[in-house]
């Protein structure tokens, strides 16, 4: 196995405290005991917790890429592509366990008025996600498959935060129900 | 003007700290410096943090028990009623500035998994708010308003969920955009 550096060790454990303990729920120390390196190491690589949150953050944008990729698949029917973007992220925020959430709803929630450089690059975010998603919503229109008068960008951004809304709920109740709602209601309601 | 008790200045000033700046955030000191009191009474009226966070919540949850009120009064359209609910709680989200965002949704971003007690008080108020969403989600069904095919717990659920995704948002775009795309998308594709 190739020995990984001390930076990637930082960030690949690192990034799961943060994820899981929220910024300001976590210190220096314990990303670098998760990481297995000394306290003293991180500041060879990182110039502050900030900047190493938004390392971690570019690496969960990273792991999710794949499901992006799902959206632009013209060979699928569009509402599909829509169904099955979402429903592999649900899928992923499961599998990862539901009382960690998804880190871009988190930073969201916790950082945009202490962080201007984090509440600057969870906007960019935002907005390339749902751009990649209203291009699959506009192909749905032009189908005939979305519900009359309502503009893809508005749905488009609706999706997305509507989607982030239940995680918030799933982290509470503990269960993926909040997420299945999400689906069944979509899909019954917005696309024909 | 009467004089406040020591433990009503707590919550009414500490609460607006634990609000702006989150639980793992802020300190004690903080929290006392903002009611202007000695750091030494915290402890007289609350056991930990996490008590007191718990009454901020019980405070926040009191201010906007009248935008509930909105959703049982008879006398307006079950669909208006739901309308009045959520533009009302937008707007006082927006008046009280984008970044604070709304502290149950804070809350469960980020203290599911720090706080049972949190996690267990934070389910029952999505249930009693979610409740009465769908009381005013089955009179939209029986009046032939809500769209076939979504059952009313589903739909209630989504929307609570949808609308504190809209927040979320909110506090990273500071604009109220969001909250905005939550009522066009809502009331046009799942009412008629």
């Amino acid at each position: 196995m190739p020995r990984h550096s001390v930076r990637e060790q930082l960030i690949e454990a690192g990034f799961q405290t943060l994820y899981r303990r929220g910024f300001n729920g976590c210190g220096i120390q314990e990303i670098t005991d998760a990481a297995g390196v000394p306290k003293g190491s991180f500041y060879n690589h990182f110039k502050s917790k900030e900047a190493f949150a938004l390392q971690a953050l570019e690496h969960f944008v990273d792991i999710g890429a794949n499901r992006r990729a799902l959206l632009s698949d013209t060979e699928v029917d569009p509402v599909e592509r829509l169904r099955r973007h979402f429903h592999s992220l649900s899928e992923a925020i499961v599998r990862h366990g539901l009382d960690a959430g998804c880190l871009i709803g988190n930073f969201s929630a916790e950082l945009p008025s202490q962080s201007q450089a984090m509440r600057s690059r969870l906007s960019e975010i935002y907005t390339s996600w749902i751009r990649a998603v209203e291009l699959a919503v506009g192909d749905a229109e032009s189908a005939g498959r979305l519900r009359r008068g309502i503009p893809p960008d508005d749905v488009a951004s609706f999706l997305v935060n509507a989607w982030e809304g239940a995680v918030l709920r799933s982290k509470v109740e503990q269960t993926r129900l909040p997420l299945d709602q999400f689906e069944r209601v979509v899909f019954t309601s917005l696309f024909t």
